[in-house]
């Protein structure tokens, strides 16, 4: 029993479908962000549930550790072999197995990304409204519990998969859901495997609730004196429920950034983009609406556009923004904050946050979901300067740290992999033992992404 | 360790607060529906987490079940103590414990009902939108994950409950989930426990999201030739992405028994009844595009009405349909059957149910949730004539066995208890055999609502 016996049964298995070579081993053992890279002892590269399922079932005679890989764009090291063993890659599981479009259901394979999907919807009429951001896999998307700029609206991957295809640690495949709208059979084990980063099985495919394209969408851009002016308006915003499909901040930085690497010229304080979905004059009637609340809260410069040139022109900012905040500091790496707190405390939060940072050695941006009160600090660092990492990692904890004290979580939308495991105590209690628990029923050897997420079993 | 000596330590525990009347006893026994009354030993009113604690850790101790137990509302037995032992009763745990208007957020003990939340929330211009029906305790709600007319727009309890407080089947007490919108932070225990019907633990008070009231509703109804042209009309109009509130449909049997009973005279076809929440020239939009659509599909008189009184006057049927029905045959009981399909599937599954429903002794109007797919048949017997439960419950199990066959749930709402049990291994495949994990790890005595939901233990 042990790993140098299941690599030798899964190349029996997987032929050429198994890798060994070396640069395949170093970039599944990366991380996007700060984490020293730990590689697998193999890279698995399956084309059919059965062949995961048989993965599986191998790797749980050989008690051999099993790690999922979508497309590595994980923030927490989710993706990081800590004690080696195998790698399953899921980029040959990329199928639509099916899409019933009436039903507005797709059933895909957990490989497949979030813009080749939407690609392959493009003429139905149909998306898929969750956008974390980066080009991520369903697959994975689903096991952090991904969010981004549309959640506001559509909600995260909790409300948009209906239903999974599950390899459990012993290589039985489960179905959960069904292709009906809601259900109340028995528990949502769904649920359960939505965030729950592969420690309790890899997800093979996935059962999406799709939506209808919406007939009209307007954008919309506003600058503030103040991070409050600018959350105090998007409060408002949302008691007057304006069905906006995006609302983010970017502060004062962010937008100095943007002008510094594009060469643009937009006044450097905090901003408001916001994107409208619905009717021709609902769009208009929600863009109006949103235009005197912000003047009520010092909002200044606000543009609206319906056309689709001038929606990209107004969006160009916030989509380029991390990889501005990226540029301006060439050779350096990015510690990527996420916490998350009730409305109410946003404005605090983000002050707070921005002083700590003034105070530091640290440049760190921030930017973010502010209608799920959502915001990121693109903290970046040397990484040839060790002091610069630390202060980094002590700012993000002071974060985690007040968005604890408000009711907050820890992390809105990048999970816990390795790189929050140190707040769930805090933020769960007992309730962390609990999660415990499930896993040990449900791996009780502990091969499915071991030392993420529940506390250390051994 | 034994019942008696559980009742024996509840009585020191609590005095008056744990009652062994009679009355008392036969009520928490009973079902809304054909269950066989199965009374527990002794009822507790706790007036605290800390009394739930406490009472759950001497039954802990004494190998006793524990049953919670809100209005008492449920449909397929879950309140009922098959083995007899501690019925817990939260009648007297109704207080909000916060209520924080800005984020939208209350946080409220298990007792409270619906309708007293919402009469409470009046004048902040909030309220709770999950609406079951039954004027339910927001305990119970969050336990079958109950959902109602108004899920089509605002989601069921899954998606209206953001925390849990929970005493586990050993009297410790956890919290689930932050106030904050989103949270990636582990597993998703919030999501576990609602729908899990009491058999991992109690929850003693809820985080829940509310609403802001909408600026106006519209109401709309329209008659349609046929349950097919109906359901056609539904599949456009939520494809065009027009924001309901509510859609639902009534059966011409329901129709009948209204105007019988409530001495009306609407033409006896299927109708459709719809509610639109907005702005005032968003929601007449939405009901003249409605109306487009329904035209479309061969419906005819369509109605809207934007005044409450008119309002109220359209909704009366549908409000009414139930008791109408049970009202249309004195002495009778009803088994009320919830199957949920995809929305393509729709118009067949009512098709074939009220085929089956003609071909048999029954009389079972329908009426349902149409924009989830989701319909109930009130399937009334005489209590006196077997035959005819008998036939009702045949009848009831084509439709779940189609409803499976279609992609679709046993349940949409009313939840597993004891009498969707049979269909768990059907629905769920080796996935119901994790709920039996889920169930052991979390109650290893399994003293916690025994007999429902999971697969059978002891």
């Amino acid at each position: 029993m042990s790993i140098t016996h299941a690599i030798h049964r899964l190349t029996s298995l997987l032929g050429e479908g198994l890798s060994l070579s070396k640069p395949v081993l170093e970039t599944h053992g990366l991380s996007e962000t700060y984490f020293p890279p730990t590689p697998p002892d193999a890279v698995a590269f399956p084309r059919s549930t059965d062949e995961v399922a048989q993965i599986v079932t191998i790797c749980a005679d050989e008690g051999c550790p099993v790690i999922g890989f979508g497309a590595g764009t994980s923030l927490e090291g989710q993706t990081q072999p800590t004690r080696g063993g195998i790698s399953v890659d899921f980029s040959h599981m990329k199928a639509i197995r099916r899409l019933a479009q009436e039903d507005m259901v797709a059933v895909v394979e957990a490989g497949i990304t979030r813009e080749e999907l939407n690609k392959e919807l493009r003429a139905t009429g149909l998306f898929f409204p969750v956008d974390p951001g980066a080009n991520a896999s369903l697959g994975g998307m689903a096991s952090t519990r991904a969010s981004g700029t549309t959640a506001v609206r559509y909600g995260t991957m909790r409300d948009n998969v209906i239903g999974l295809e599950v390899v459990l640690a012993d290589g039985r495949v489960i179905h959960t859901g069904t292709e009906a709208r809601k259900s109340a059979a028995g528990y949502d084990l769904t649920g359960l495997f939505v965030g729950a980063e592969g420690t309790l099985g890899l997800i093979t495919a996935l059962t999406l609730r799709l939506r209808g394209q919406p007939e009209a969408i307007t954008a919309a851009i506003c600058a503030f004196p103040s991070v409050a002016n600018a959350v105090a308006c998007v409060t408002d915003t949302i008691q007057m429920d304006l069905s906006m499909a995006r609302i983010e901040i970017v502060d004062t930085a962010t937008v100095a950034a943007f002008n510094s690497v594009a060469g643009a010229s937009m006044p450097e304080t905090p901003h408001l983009m916001l994107e409208f979905h619905g009717t021709e004059s609902s769009v208009q009637e929600m863009a109006e609406t949103f235009g005197d609340i912000a003047t009520d809260h010092g909002g200044m410069g606000f543009e609206w556009a319906a056309r689709p040139e001038d929606r990209a022109a107004l969006w160009h900012m916030r989509h380029h923004a991390f990889w501005s905040v990226l540029q301006s500091r060439p050779g350096c790496r990015s510690l990527v904050t996420d916490v998350c707190v009730p409305i109410s405390r946003l404005a605090e939060a983000v002050s707070a946050a921005q002083a700590d940072i003034s105070a530091s050695v640290l440049y760190g941006p921030i930017l973010g979901h502010v209608g799920d009160g959502n915001f990121h600090a693109i903290l970046m660092f040397d990484p040839n300067k060790p002091a610069e990492l630390e202060a980094a990692k002590a700012a993000s904890e002071r974060m985690v740290s007040r968005a604890l004290d408000m009711g907050g979580t820890a992390t809105g939308e990048h999970g816990i992999g390795i790189g929050k495991l140190n707040y769930m105590e805090r933020e769960h209690g007992d309730a962390w033992n609990i999660m415990g628990d499930i896993k040990r029923a449900l791996d009780p050897q502990n091969i499915m992404n071991p030392d993420k997420l529940v506390p250390p079993i051994n």
